[in-house]
């Protein structure tokens, strides 16, 4: 089965990005806006309670932080994706990093940039007129980020999440 | 904001009832296919950790049941509703009564009855046509259930999910 290591940002973030999602992500109706910590990976089912057992020492040493969307961007020309992207990258990048570790090891071909997909599938064409109105939009929004989901993929390609881990809150 | 409890229940029973839905629910998109705990609540922010630490304490004293869905049945006609049944009702229909207890007591209008909805919105006409195909299937799958979900809804009416639950896995 295919799993996948999702943060969702707060339902404000999550509208904004469907306003854009909805005409320029075909994956529009297949998750929730998101900022993905692991790229989906194969896990055989035996496997799956040593996985959950990781990523709970992985949310139990980490604390709620804030992230900042604050201008649009893009991959191209390595990918024809647009995206929210994040000032302070940090505290994302430290989980991505825990959430490839040990169990979860898999070598990387790119490196990890955070970011939330608002536009994909796209011809260079294409990409250069969306990007060049995206681009303009003055974004600015910050969002507390306190948890992450384990997700699984159906056959009809759409994601259900299987379990939710809550970060550290010290009072 | 708007929230709900759901079960999912595993991908092989989710497949199974997407394998319907994708034809005849139209809200095929909006959510993957569940069991309702709770209808959909309206919920002030300020009184989400409440509502979180009761449904701790729902999970806490459950643990995890087996389901049967065995056929398909209507709920038509009180409303166009096909679904999944499921032939032992019990814990379901119990982690529900909890589900709408203390600070989230709604009062109901109708009688709760567990079930996976597989085809709505339709007429009369269009009820009897897809009633009268998949009430010939033969439905017979078991489904492990060891976790529940809290959701809210998106400005665009999809769903996310904000928690999930854990029942108590007595060792």
């Amino acid at each position: 089965m295919n799993y996948g290591i999702v943060i969702f940002p707060p339902r404000d973030v999550q509208d904004l990005a469907n306003s854009f999602r909805k005409r320029y992500d075909p994956r529009y109706s297949l998750i929730p806006p998101h900022i993905t910590l692991k790229y989906p990976f194969q896990l055989k089912e035996r496997k799956l309670e040593d996985v959950v057992s990781h990523l709970e020492k992985v949310a139990e040493r980490t604390e709620p932080f804030q992230i900042e969307f604050h201008k649009v961007s893009t991959f191209h020309p390595t990918t024809n994706v647009v995206y929210l992207a994040i000032r302070n990258e940090e505290p994302v990048i430290r989980l991505h990093e825990q959430c490839n570790e040990g169990i979860l090891y898999d070598e990387e071909t790119y490196s990890y940039v955070p970011h939330l997909t608002i536009a994909q599938e796209m011809t260079n064409a294409e990409l250069n007129d969306i990007y060049g109105t995206l681009r303009m939009k003055d974004i600015n929004i910050t969002a507390e980020i306190d948890r992450f989901h384990l997700l699984y993929q159906m056959e009809n390609e759409m994601w259900t999440v299987y379990q939710t881990f809550l970060f550290n809150k010290k009072k």
